[in-house]
């Protein structure tokens, strides 16, 4: 029997899992490890094997939270460092396939059911044959595009979406642009929606209000804000809320999803309170003209953990086929 | 012989010309007329026919700036209202297809030379694989992204990328943002760069300037600015290059078009000196961390009238191969 290795190397968790020959994820074989329980992945990659017994694997797919088209993959928030051949030689696999995160939460989708998923606004029923995009805000930001090709396979692309120029609508939201802009003449999406986005947009209206700064995290900003127990962590996450809905609205009339828009990471989810309220669907759909047409794509939350390593399993079951020439 | 009959339907003029059976355009069949000649596109088509004499098309294709995904399509700058039914009653064709211009030019660009293409910034060799998009900047905005697939075909998709919102950087650009944005609570990319965004950026330079306002369209702005006559015309021209050069960057990260950018329409014509200055580049690649990736994007001028016809060509001839079971 054929073995492939399954990991999501998040910058904070590793998880990982097991496949067949069939590209079945073998039961019980799904585990998750700090990032810092280990010195290198390829550790952890050895720790892992050989906890489940097996000494070699003919497969190996990696879900990376960094760029993957260079020859030396650097984790984006943590310090770790590898090439597909120190992943090789830790996994004695000759067969080593780096995707992007966001790559394969795409590429998981198709296997997504409703448990995974969370309406969250517009049409109910998805176009299976619709593009879809995928949204992870967390760390940094970024969309992922799904198309599905004629013979049934998909087609998962990454974008750089994180770094495209952030919007503002008032004189307000322009001068937290500036403040976010600070030094660097210029701010992104990713400035504002990212963890570190919450953390200086707060700290943006303490001082513009003369308040001391009392929560120093995106979570307890979050909670502070949940709980009422904080007026500028409020004003926060409902400013936060608008320009995700804005900029959600915008890469919808750049990809025009109608099989979906899937929102992950864990701003998302911080998040969630916000986007139940009725001003976030009415900041998506105010594209003016396009008012009508934003009210067709289907608003979905991605709540699965497991979710990449679902991905990973579709994507090395396309690149076998395509290397077999199938 | 079977014919087709290709035409790019335009918010001015409408353009004509035959194919044969394996797609060839037929030498001297191409025609051009003003739109304002005729009382509909019904009757310009039996016109261009009977001119060619032909009472009957196997295919007609038209290259439409409108959206064509409607049972009725109603022109975005003409009077004309037609649907596929009266295109085919006065063509006498049973096979007639509509797709978007903008589309159009993307299933053109495959065909076009280098007499066509003008090399404007970024490296001069295309990823003759790599996804493309092309942009048009005319009556309005938007973009069309072409994917190459395994077997060869183009997939084109055009999107609504002028009603994303239009983005600032300056005090002053936010200033101009709430002009153009009177009435409406936001301002769309389209409110900018296009033509009647060059009228309106004129008129709001002229007013804060306390300077009487000397040309009414975009063509004579265009045209004191480049002449130096206006100092409001220079400002106006030089400020929404500044903004097409972030836009088509934001673009650029969305879409990742490692097959290069093509840049079309009248407004793209207009602002050709301002395109060819340093600072125009210096924009589009003024993305943070990601200033390296910016220099790996071609980008072109696309300088053929006739490229919506070679475009309606290809999509016919994938048309009628997907009819065929190809």
């Amino acid at each position: 029997m054929s073995i492939s290795l399954l990991a999501d190397i998040g910058g904070t968790n590793t998880r990982f899992v097991l496949a067949n020959n069939n590209c079945d994820v073998l039961f019980d074989s799904y585990e998750a490890f700090r990032n810092t329980s280990a010195e290198s992945p390829e550790l952890l990659i050895k720790r892992y094997m050989k906890r489940q017994g097996i000494d070699s694997c003919d497969h190996v797919v990696l879900a990376l939270a960094a760029p993957v088209n260079e020859e030396e993959v650097v984790l984006t928030n943590h310090n770790w460092r590898f090439t597909v051949k120190s992943i090789s030689a830790a996994s004695m696999s000759n067969d080593v396939l780096f995707i992007n995160d966001l790559e394969a939460l795409g590429y998981g989708l198709s296997e997504l059911g409703a448990e995974q998923l969370q309406h969250l606004a517009g049409p109910r029923s998805l176009d299976k044959k619709g593009p879809r995009i995928v949204i992870g805000a967390g760390t940094g930001f970024n969309a992922a595009i799904v198309t599905q090709l004629e013979n049934g396979e998909h087609f998962v692309k990454a974008m750089e979406a994180g770094h495209m120029t952030l919007t503002v609508e008032t004189q307000d939201e322009f001068e937290l642009w500036q403040y976010l802009a600070k030094g660097r003449g210029r701010a992104s999406v990713e400035r504002a929606i990212s963890g570190r986005g919450i953390e200086q947009t707060y700290q943006w209206f303490c001082q513009r209000n003369s308040t001391p700064v009392v929560h120093m995290n995106a979570r307890d900003i979050s909670i502070a804000a949940s709980n009422q127990s904080d007026l500028m962590a409020e004003k926060t996450m409902q400013t936060i809320a608008n320009i995700f809905a804005r900029t959600i609205g915008d890469l919808v009339l750049a990809f025009l999803p109608t099989g979906g828009i899937f929102l992950s990471g864990s701003v998302t989810r911080a998040m969630m309170p916000w986007l139940r309220r009725a001003s976030f669907f009415d900041a998506f759909v105010a594209k003016g003209r396009q008012y009508d047409l934003m009210h067709q794509f289907p608003l979905y939350i991605l709540n699965d953990d497991q979710a990449a390593l679902h991905g990973c399993k579709i994507a090395a079951k396309q690149h076998s086929l395509r290397l077999r020439g199938m």
